[in-house]
């Protein structure tokens, strides 16, 4: 048995997320990549990912692993695959790795981005991929108030309230949020995220950069573990899982 | 009467141009806007832009003007024309300009940017606005050999056979060719562009920048006038209009 490690860049517009959820519907781009691979390697492929990822959230390089007893060769199993694939989903990279990977459980920590399009009007050219807010933001100020976040909490206060992970305990490595020209990046970097979590922070840290907050509320926000004292959870469209560290 | 000058973002992929060509079918970018224009101003508009761009090309801010006698707000005639246009069609700009200002007869120059992903697989998240070309390119060997397109010249050997300009002569002032990680980008600036220019000029770069044709051959094929002795006409989605200069 080959344990096999996948690099996968996709857009995740139109899918229903990595996996099936409970209350999904539509495709999602785990079944069509294992049903891909079943086409190629003709045996049953059960893929494991680094993490889910919702409906309509993007992966500039999500990782999964699966095992086969096929000896199909690496190179033309690539390229078999990115010929069957769809145009939103292609795998970037794909080699072997020991049997002890396990693509969950091996990460040591993932970063995600989450981008916004911080000018007047919206764009066509970005609009699958930004989250559109018109009101200035006061990027240096949510940068100030989101350090109160790194380290090692519990981020309850920022996970959806039908996420029921019993770890909530995460342990967040660095945050950066930087503008250029309209578009502003926040970068996370954790051990783990809960359900939500990221979309969840950028919510509360609009509202901080708009000014609708007081100062210091974030780190209220994170000690009261109280979800509905947190900003909005801000659309699926401007994340993206950009690497996974192992 | 007010001559108004609209600057507009688009995604060409789901269209047959900015306006409508001999065999295209499809919904044009030119038409959704007048009808949305016609919707609010309540008069039959007729706008005019810089030049047309062909099915599937994009524009970040392609400019256009129009004459109405309507004393309709310009504020609210912009924030009422995004709330109508479909997502990929915004107005990024609106004001109003003298009578004799005319979209393509003032235009100073136009800067096109052609965007070619070199890697080994394609992209997902760029599929529609860049062309994937796989095989290494030598971007210096490119931006040296393209400096004879400079100035002055007869550009007919990099027409479409199907573009009856009557004047071929257009002057390129500016062919920047630069590579940032898997992106290169080629920006062509120049008093005008004949049918199909941008894109026969890259497929040559291409051809050269993969060392399939000799140094000197662009210079040859300029000189020669003969569409058939330059390279092949790249997709469209690498496209897009990135300035028109007043």
């Amino acid at each position: 048995m080959r344990n096999l490690k996948l690099e996968i860049e996709y857009d995740g517009t139109n899918y229903a997320g990595w996996q099936v959820q409970p209350k999904a519907h539509g495709k999602t781009i785990q079944a069509v990549i294992e049903k891909t691979l079943r086409k190629i390697l003709r045996e049953k492929i059960k893929i494991i990912a680094s993490g889910r990822t919702d409906a309509g959230v993007h992966a500039r390089a999500q990782v999964a692993n699966f095992f086969t007893s096929s000896n199909f060769p690496l190179s033309r199993l690539k390229i078999g695959l990115n010929g069957i694939l769809p145009e939103d989903i292609k795998v970037i990279k794909l080699n072997e790795v020991g049997p002890d990977f396990h693509s969950r459980f091996s990460a040591k920590s993932k970063i995600y981005r989450y981008t916004i399009l911080n000018r007047g009007y919206s764009s066509p050219l970005w609009r699958n991929t930004v989250y559109f807010y018109p009101h200035p933001l006061d990027v240096k100020l949510m940068q100030k108030e989101a350090e109160c976040l790194l380290g090692r909490h519990n981020f309850r206060a920022f996970c959806a309230s039908h996420g029921r992970e019993k770890d909530q305990i995460k342990e967040i490595r660095r945050i950066a949020i930087s503008r250029k020209k309209d578009f502003i990046y926040i970068d996370i970097e954790a051990d783990g995220f809960l359900y939500n979590m990221v979309r969840n922070i950028v919510g509360t840290l609009i509202e901080i950069g708009r000014g609708r907050i007081p100062r210091g509320s974030l780190k209220k926000i994170l000690l009261s573990r109280n979800r509905r004292l947190a900003g909005q959870t801000v659309p699926p469209r401007g994340l993206c899982l950009l690497k996974v560290k192992y």
